[in-house]
């Protein structure tokens, strides 16, 4: 280890000390803070990032990189792919400018708090402006770091979600995948058409019970509350840190599915978080490798394994207890059969594993066209209808139920949807690769034990960290790349030939 | 205004962003973090602290200070009152070395951390390594600013929380109120043993009505919930910022009453804080002015106005209501003798306003001989015990009733114990003279109206921030300078005359 190389570890890990307590304030803003503090709480945030932002931007970090770089041969293997991840971090952080980090922390807060108010009131006109501002200071910013990597601009934003990937490659996967499904979606609704429907339990189920549920599946996956917590907001998501996950949900209490497959989903996040290797902590290579491969967690946890069969054998019997439920509704083989509805709708975040690649094929067909320059906000609502009416053969009546669902624009978020199904793609590839390794997982889940499937994880995912690539990762773990035909074998299977 | 002084308030603007994050951290800490999130919350505050120190200690900040001094004929009263208290806070600062603030840091947080176990397990022995290690970095940061700051080491502690006060002016009013308190107790103990006792309500108060209690006097003393929260914590105090004010209480279902005023005095904090000036958020001159006019706020409100016989005939109906109590337990006059009994007991926190002084007076000997070094870690536990027994005639039976009760020493607090009392002091001048300039206030209390109460404390007080000293304002509000005799007064009239 070189002196330079030590000097930009202790300046990585302050600045990722920072970053997660943004993480905190964040999280705290979206399930606890009352509204009279978004003011204070903006400045705070922006605080944090241009804190950060000029600690990245010191003039002497170009120096200690140098240095540390000359004197490459003296790292160790994770050395070196730390110091890589650091580059890699630091050109991203230099190309923008610090007006520009302030703008966008103050304009995606200001917007998220108008989003909060917009969506319920099914009003989008009351946060276009501030969608605009975002959309532009983006833009700006995207401009910035396509000139310093030398990429597109799409593909510049595309790139702080998932390095290394690009919209030419996501348009590959993408357009096979939106040939594939006008071919399979009719036949997996047909075959659905053909079939007895399956029962809801009927509820209320009490927002305290589904918690209680939703706890003890987590602690069935091996979430560990002495290091994190569960807790409720408007959009849910995995928060905090390894040592202290912070997973949210939201409750309907007509449905408790919705909840407690979204905390599963969560779950997945998390323990790939939990597990990411400690010696690492607050340093890059020691975070996860991207959000396509987060992804891939979340649903490998959700949808390949607590959507089978097995594990909704073991499921069934304690969601009857917890919520006093009797009859054929309760039987295991009805919840699966309900797990696996497949039902074209207007809810991303509602929407079964067959449809949701055309949620996320819209979304990056408006995203690319609205950072291209393309298309204009006043012409969103409308293109998200006509998207959605082309896609999936259904047009939403409100701008709730279509462009003013999800979170993520109004959070600056561009270049990050694609991921959700470049994970969904690694997340069938995983779970077909560790059933391989061991045919008992699917025995094993059937019980509620997760700890075989965890392991397999922990060794072939979660503790790399980001030393490898996503591809390398998946290379080494499934034999192959990320591509779409282990997942399209798998809704083959689930969906058309049991 | 000028450059220099313009850069100095952006400068500050950021450090107090960055510190009022960490007081969020804070809060989620002692409230909600799961115990395995307690390494990695080190690590963020430690790296806030040390950022801000940075920002503190860089060396262009001297010339701005000079720059801006230069200039002071052009800056308004309110900007020459903030470059004051900024030069003062960064006096302060920059007398630490770097690595100290960050071990202090660090100590502290495992130090609390250790006393959350210690405690309810009354174990001394298991924390006293902790307060040794902060013990002997918060002497090294002592005499460091007692050297930048040409004062004792105990003045420069004590200086951090109220700034312009000594030891020698604490030893004074000390001193006579340690001659006053054996003379008047006695007397006090005596008219009450000649009385029927208080009948205590029955219990138990469930939780959660206790809560529902404490929100609705909370909004009768003017709090606003888009403006702050109530949680709960092992030691109640009032978090956050002026916009979002975070209130902490501890709940004991056999005692409704220790939470409610516990809920009060936090409230006089809050409304201290939210009536600060807004134009100066952030600036040191918008700050509280110190820790004695903070809690002359909270033991206003508390004491004062609170244990008043005239509140407690508007709050007693109310309590009644929330616990469907019934019979003469009830009556305002009973659940008045209630709250003003007077009983030498362990705990300071449950301790009466006439035996509270001998509390502090206690605290503040023994951390004035820790700090000299004229005293032990080894021999704390006794002479606490045998200082009680002096002070009040009672010997803590075990620790956790001893020095092991209060958080403050174990959070690196040492000079701060006095200003409770000369909070005390200057809240009994601060009510009388609002009841002076108008009469019609113990009417108000007495139908829950605290807004003539409040309006003048805002005018006299709140508003004010540290644009003057804290005998400036007393004197300016009440024709003297802080000193114990209408504390005494009013003892006398609550307890001895009425």
């Amino acid at each position: 280890m070189t002196d330079a190389y030590a000097e930009l570890e202790t300046r990585f890990g302050r600045m990722n000390a920072l970053s997660e307590a943004g993480g905190v304030l964040n999280w705290d803003m979206a399930t606890l803070m009352p509204a009279g503090g978004a003011e204070a709480r903006s400045e705070q945030l922006a605080a944090l990032q241009v804190t950060c932002h000029q600690m990245m931007t010191d003039p002497k970090m170009a120096e200690l990189f140098e240095n540390a770089q000359a004197k490459g041969d003296q790292l160790s293997s994770w050395q070196a792919a730390n110091l890589k991840e650091m580059r890699r971090q630091w050109l991203h952080a230099t190309a923008v400018p610090e007006r520009l980090v302030e703008q966008i922390s103050r304009a995606t807060n200001r917007c998220e708090l108008a989003w909060r108010e917009a969506r319920p009131e099914n009003d989008f006109q009351k946060v276009k402006p501030h969608l605009q501002e975002v959309l532009d200071l983006t833009r700006e910013a995207g401009q910035a770091k396509a000139d310093a990597l030398g990429l597109g601009v799409y593909d510049a934003l595309l790139d702080q979600f998932e390095p290394g990937f690009s919209s030419q490659r996501i348009d590959e996967i993408f357009g096979r995948l939106a040939q594939w499904l006008p071919e399979t979606l009719p036949r997996v609704l047909e075959k659905q058409r053909s079939q007895t429907p399956p029962q809801r339990p009927e509820g209320p189920f009490p927002q305290a019970k589904q918690e209680q549920l939703g706890k003890r599946l987590m602690q069935a996956v091996g979430f560990n509350f002495s290091h994190g917590r569960l807790d409720v907001s408007l959009h849910p998501f995995c928060g905090g840190v390894p040592d202290d996950l912070r997973i949210t949900t939201r409750y309907d209490e007509s449905d408790f599915t919705s909840a407690i497959l979204g905390v599963l989903h969560e779950t997945g996040h998390a323990m790939y978080e939990r597990n990411l290797p400690a010696d690492w902590r607050r340093q890059p290579v020691g975070e996860a490798r991207g959000m396509a491969l987060h992804e891939s967690q979340s649903l490998l946890i959700e949808m390949q394994a607590c959507r089978s069969a097995d594990f909704i054998q073991f499921m069934a019997p304690i969601a009857q207890e917890t919520f006093a439920g009797s009859g054929p509704a309760w039987e295991p083989h009805n919840l699966y059969r309900l797990a696996t509805q497949v039902e074209p709708d207007f809810i991303r975040v509602d929407a079964d594993e067959v449809t949701y690649p055309a949620h996320v094929i819209l979304r990056y067909r408006l995203e690319t066209a609205l950072i291209a320059g393309d298309m204009s906000l006043d012409d969103l609502p409308g293109a998200w209808n006509d998207g959605m009416r082309d896609l999936l053969g259904i047009t939403p009546p409100e701008d709730r139920l279509g462009c003013l669902q999800d979170i993520h624009w109004f959070d600056g978020a561009f270049g990050y949807f694609p991921t959700y199904t470049l994970g969904a793609l690694a997340a069938a590839q995983l779970f077909e690769a560790a059933t391989t390794a061991h045919p008992e997982i699917p025995q094993h889940l059937r019980q509620g034990d997760f700890s075989t499937l965890l392991a397999w994880l922990r060794t072939n995912v979660h503790s790399l960290g980001s030393s490898l690539t996503t591809d390398e990762i998946l290379e080494r773990a499934t034999g192959a790349k990320l591509d779409e035909t282990v997942f399209q074998r798998h809704i083959q299977r689930r969906y058309l030939d049991d």
